[in-house]
């Protein structure tokens, strides 16, 4: 250990008493990531618990120049919260309090550690919920730094339409509070926006201001088959070009039908499936379920069996949310590599079957979903542990779909974000913009202490 | 003038030819705004054709540390376009193509210099619509730059939401592509949101990609006249709290009505009106109708009137745009100085009227109107142009309600931007986060040539 981290270890200790710890358990427990990435331990692990904790932990890592890394509930796909750079981990665990909820403004205030289903557990009595939904149980900070959305963003936007405002430590230790209460502002830059899926590289987030909205007076839920995808793809294009309000429309092929039937006992049949949730009054949702099952007839869907109770629509939606682990699990010993590509709705079709070739041809499984309502689609690649050449397929092919996305007009990354596994994308997507966005992060983090190593160019050697 | 400064517009004058002017005609047609800043005209005028030109003058103009502040229809309030130190005026107005529209992706693709009637026109046979609506016929480039909103905000959002990316002409003359075509991207800093509301101290606009809506199947517009200002705006917090999709609510107080009827020979009431209108299928807008009845039923409200036919509605709408420009006309050779804030809805009536009684208290004529959805209202305050006392007691006033706005947890300006007059209160909104702004901008334009003066601190001298 060198003299500087020793010192600045001393002076976290000095400040956060056991809740700094440098344990070999800890540092290990801190150092993976749920899917492909190599384990990368920080060299410490805080537990702060106020702002005031971070910000001082920002100086005394600021003055020894350590990393600072934060850590939500470990659920990123692109190994972000890795301290591939070694310093302290902030744990954010401990802030995950709901600080204020007004009914009258449709507002919570939270920390961020607080994870997407206890926020929604705290709110049910409120007649409120907070709509992204990644699937994962991931923290809100996770969420804001990475801008993730989900099932529902079709509907109710990702977090980059529903974080109203953030409080930030920066680099140097000081504290901003961007965006307000109210629904929109013309004031100046967008710091909220700009924070937003900076993955912890231009600051570290200690409270947020979400947007809620509504429970709905009535849901009503469907699944049903089609005998291929591009009729299923269709389908949803024919739906929003009709305008009709769809809360979830969610994808899965053939091979996903097969692992839910395996795992879940269900007795979809081994087509591609379309999972479809309406949202709003009772009238309403009979309206729209009318006109969408007149869409799914007229492109020949079939089986299409309404989840009509809570419990239903509850195991539906558990299942789409289980499936990374289900099809890890459908073939034992595996790890999950998964792609995250976005693309023009009018490409959609087209993206998703040249992605089935592409990985048929690599020789790899991959069973694909998505958020086709988005446009967003995940190919999951199982791969061998122990198997160093089917890992360099899998990259190569992950990177094959990325490009044909940004040929498509479309984006590498529609949720899971850059973290480690797409920084060697940024330039084909952004051009000069990923020279822009290093500026920005000089600007903010000159000595770049926060997540290093991520999302942003390496700055010239002199600067570091 | 300078050596300095005629080596500059003699390059200039070989690049663009007749495209640039130094008369004193063009200098002055380009130095006013709507509202009560002094003129500052710029040296010359540059009409580009092209990205490319915009590139090169950007480039001469670093060279030779001139300013550079884009034009697009003149319909700021808040004095953006003012040349206040000189330098060449990019008038945007030859760039007014719209270059693409791609129904399936709801997509199009438009130089800087459209306005937004302009672009609506071209769009009519498509079946879709660009919804963002500030009332003046504003550039597209301008309503990105001060990241606009309006009336129909409260249903479809502000340009934040319906801007999917952007070309951009950076400090140094290069071009940079953000965002892309697809629903969303988690692919780094949001560059997009950076550059909306920006004001031109980032960046020159030279194309925008924007989100599309499909024209509704139905719609519905009425006014409805109120008791009081509270009964009004509780109509508005319990429409919203009921989730009737509103795609318009606008407030205009009794004085308004007086004048929308001595201008347009309408017969309203003399008291607190709202405008509504419903957007959807023919059975939605006929449900939201009846739904928004009871609740102004309930409320008190009276003289319900439908606006049935496209006609009527368009008289009404046009009227609603009309406001500012018949507010002056009723006070013949006034000027105005229109106020903006925007707080959260709870403490909307609250902050109404406060202002009210702070305009009476300050013995000016100020009519109140607003985008009551959002929270968002404007004071017209109507001003002797030959008065400089009853200006600076404008001020003050309109100092105030920007203050009390912060307190209640909202913003200084909902929707006109920073620009020259409310820089003042930035750092009251943003506190540190005003430096963060300061540092950006001086990331992206070390020279402090694009739009100086505005939105940002001022760069300690030894920086400029």
């Amino acid at each position: 250990m060198s003299t500087d981290l020793t010192q600045a270890l001393a002076e976290l200790s000095a400040l956060l008493g056991a809740r700094l710890s440098a344990t070999h358990a800890e540092r290990d427990l801190h150092s993976r990531s749920e899917t492909w990435f190599a384990p990368a331990p920080p060299d410490a692990v805080a537990w702060p618990e106020t702002t005031e904790e971070v910000s001082a932990i920002v100086k005394i890592c600021a003055a020894h120049r350590l990393p600072v890394v934060a850590w939500g509930a470990g659920t990123s796909l692109e190994g972000h919260a890795l301290a591939t750079r070694g310093g302290v981990c902030l744990n954010m665990s401990r802030m995950n309090r709901v600080l204020d909820v007004s009914a009258e403004d449709m507002l919570a205030v939270v920390q961020p550690g607080i994870t997407r289903e206890e926020l929604n557990a705290e709110l049910r009595a409120t007649g409120l919920f907070f709509s992204v939904d990644p699937g994962a149980n991931a923290s809100l900070g996770g969420m804001a730094g990475t801008r993730a959305s989900g099932t529902t963003t079709v509907r109710y936007g990702s977090m980059r339409d529903n974080v109203a405002g953030l409080e930030v430590v920066l680099a140097d230790g000081r504290v901003i509070r961007t965006g307000s209460r109210a629904a929109k502002s013309a004031a100046g830059y967008d710091l909220t926006a700009l924070m937003l899926g900076s993955e912890g590289t231009l600051g570290i987030i200690t409270e947020l201001t979400l947007r809620l909205h509504g429970q709905p007076e009535a849901i009503s839920s469907a699944v049903c088959a089609f005998e291929s995808l591009e009729a299923a793809v269709e389908t949803v294009q024919m739906t929003i070009q009709m305008g009709i309000p769809m809360a979830r429309i969610e994808f899965v092929d053939r091979t996903i039908a097969q692992v839910f039937n395996q795992m879940n006992g269900t007795h979809m049949p081994e087509k591609p499936h379309l999972l479809i949730e309406f949202h709003g009054s009772e009238g309403a949702v009979a309206e729209d379920s009318r006109r969408f099952g007149e869409v799914v007839a007229e492109m020949g869907g079939a089986d299409f069996e309404w989840a009509t109770t809570t419990e239903a629509r509850n195991r539906l939606w558990k299942m789409r949310h289980g499936a990374y682990t289900a099809c890890l699990a459908s073939r034992p010993g595996s790890m999950g590599l998964v792609t995250d590509v976005c693309v023009p709705m009018s490409r959609l079709a087209e993206a998703v079957e040249a992605a089935r070739d592409d990985i048929a041809a690599a020789g790899l499984t991959g069973p694909i979903l998505g958020h086709v309502g988005d446009g967003n689609f995940h190919a999951i690649l199982l791969l061998d542990r122990d198997d160093a050449e089917e890992l360099a397929r899998a990259k190569a092919l992950a990177h094959k779909l990325a490009e044909r996305a940004l040929e498509m007009g479309g984006t590498i990354t529609g949720e899971h974000g850059i973290g480690l596994g797409k920084r060697g994308l940024m330039e084909a997507e952004h051009g000069a913009g990923w020279q822009v966005m290093g500026a920005i992060k000089q600007a903010l983090d000159p000595l770049n202490i926060l997540n290093p190593g991520k999302l942003v160019p390496d700055l010239p050697e002199a600067a570091q």
